[in-house]
């Protein structure tokens, strides 16, 4: 039996591993649960997979998770030191890492030096500290697994494969709920607007990472660490019906492709059961079904954020990371509609354009650059305001 | 240096095999061509890529192949027995069998009991010998290349894959010309109106069995043997682009496809240079220039092959036997034009359905139910005419 901790357990990658791990019935045991500030469901949670372990990061929420678990014996931690101990543990054999934004970087890291093997859901650590995180998982016995559907496909494409043997990999995206939108309307999208996107039913933060394209520009910088390529050879390609989920070609002209419904529970899956694909009750893909998909090249005009991700990735250093701290910011702000949705992508080049870059960013000038990004944007913001 | 033979090197796979290799310069040595009746092209070959040995299987035109190369020191073989003798040589490490029809079978078996590797076009001897040929492998070192371009891309979505987990194939093709034809109209099909394939170039008799869709049956019956499959877990589906060559679906409702334009070198190289997909000249494929690409189901009722193919698998024994030389018969026919269209599947049924059925037919009985199915169509063709 595989022992397993999670996580960010009450967010969207996380409910969906728990409903994936009940189905697999017997071949994986929860050793840890974790969650910001959902106490009831964690508890729910916790009185269904008996967990050693549960921990919520917002102290202010452990006496409420208390009175749920009253009657256990389920140890109860909280607070993001205690996140850090449990992704630190040894005593399992994979981490599922479902949690969103730059919170997600540390714990990942805490898995790898721990010789755990990582299911990443989170981006973040690999566009923030790709770098760091390669050169710790040479020197571990931590293997990483993504779990972005995208990251996922190429992944399974690559089974068997010689990666020096690839010409290209094609991410897919759906372009967002605002591919066919006129540039000129940008102005007027509301929260609720951004908030639809058309294939995928994901968490907050990603859903509006889509409607700005800044998740397919993230994409390209974790495939850049994930599959050792150069950046002119990861290509974007919009695809709206989220059917292909990502290809490779070949030296030969070749392409492989996965294909799938969009239901991230095959990714997740295929990540806690690698090289594994087992039987599951998910809902098969008919092609005759859906009738025709399409691509489109992706608007780089409209969707500025696809274009500083290359510019950022290309830039290499200190750059990602502010791409990134900067958009988890604005993108917060405008979630809390503090901003407008083209306020995301001035933000983040505002802060590209005005930080001071580091070649080669060690742990400690991440988190410093993490609070500068942060505090820049937030100033910028209230210039807005 | 690998070193190939190549059977039907004048033919569609045979040239473009050759060209294949001129690309791939330096890494094989042809060692033997062979070809039905083309002295003057077989000559031009020879003299490039300097095999030891040339067969011409039609015994008349052996002394205009002879004036060809009577400066060179090739020897130069003649009829069907010097074929199977080369296809028996030992010190080759591959052959290509591009041969045409229900004659490419022996050849084949010749190759797997030599112990050498088969890359396999001709989809014929696993149609009509699919249990001997598996059988012979289960003895011998050679292994079974696939060079269709469908089974190539399901041998190439298997790759590092364990066979024991796929839910289903899914055999995808284009329609052929007459995918949007009214049913009532293909008696006045004519054999030019046959042989205009929208998507690909290939020999007059396959591109017949891509009208009648008699190809799709056959490469049911080919995946049947070469991946191991219960038939119900065999899929057609239309895609009139021919962009997706075929795909696997696996217990987890993943789904893996290999795409490229429709080029028969890519298949071709593939199966030469495996598991490597080195560099070549060929075009990439450009999803975004062609736009959408769209699935449909196989009509079968338009296309009684493909319910034929599927039938003749489920009875076994010698029904493939006879379905595929009723079908080689037929086509002859209808392509020097002493049939009609709507003959071809007639022809078929009714063979099948008179033909002594034998559960488990060995090479004598293969050889004298072809003798009887051949002259079978033929009385009934005297008999329409």
């Amino acid at each position: 039996m595989k022992k397993i901790g999670i996580l960010g357990s009450t967010g969207s990658i996380g409910t969906q591993t728990l409903d994936v791990l009940g189905q697999l019935d017997g071949k994986f045991k929860v050793k840890y649960l974790t969650a910001y500030g959902n106490a009831h469901l964690l508890s729910q949670q916790a009185l269904k997979f008996k967990p050693d372990t549960v921990c919520i990061i917002n102290k202010e929420k452990k006496e409420e998770l208390e009175t749920y678990l009253q009657n256990s014996s389920i140890k109860i931690t909280s607070g993001r030191s205690a996140l850090l101990e449990l992704s630190s543990r040894t005593d399992v054999d994979l981490v599922m890492n479902g949690l969103v934004g730059a919170s997600g970087m540390e714990p990942t890291i805490c898995s790898i030096k721990s010789g755990v093997d990582v299911a990443l859901s989170n981006k973040e650590s690999l566009v923030m500290a790709g770098k760091i995180i390669n050169n710790l998982l040479q020197e571990s016995s931590s293997n990483l697994y993504p779990v972005d559907s995208e990251h996922s496909a190429i992944w399974q494409c690559l089974t068997g494969e010689d990666n020096t043997q690839i010409k290209k990999l094609i991410l897919t995206g759906s372009g967002g709920p605002f591919r066919k939108k006129d540039k000129n309307d940008f102005r007027t999208i509301t929260l609720e607007d951004a908030l639809q996107h058309p294939n995928w039913n994901m968490g907050n933060k990603i859903t509006i990472d889509s409607a700005t394209m800044m998740n397919k520009g993230l994409e390209v910088i974790e495939a850049y660490w994930l599959f050792g390529m150069n950046i002119d050879q990861i290509d974007i390609i919009i695809h709206p019906q989220s059917i292909i989920h990502s290809m490779v070609e070949f030296n030969d002209g070749s392409v492989k492709a996965q294909l799938g419904l969009p239901n991230m529970k095959i990714p997740i899956q295929y990540a806690l059961t690698y090289p594994n694909h087992l039987p599951a009750n998910f809902e098969s893909l008919d092609l005759i079904n859906i009738g025709s998909i399409s691509f489109e090249k992706p608007d780089l005009e409209k969707f500025p954020c696809i274009r500083l991700s290359y510019e950022a990735l290309q830039e290499g250093g200190s750059f990602p990371i502010v791409l990134n701290i900067a958009n988890d910011t604005a993108v917060t702000s405008f979630l809390n509609k503090h901003i407008q949705f083209n306020d995301i992508p001035r933000l983040i080049e505002n802060a590209l354009n005005k930080h001071t870059f580091i070649k080669e960013p060690n742990m400690k000038n991440i988190i410093e650059l993490s609070h500068w990004t942060e505090s820049y944007v937030h100033n910028q913001i209230a210039a807005i305001a």
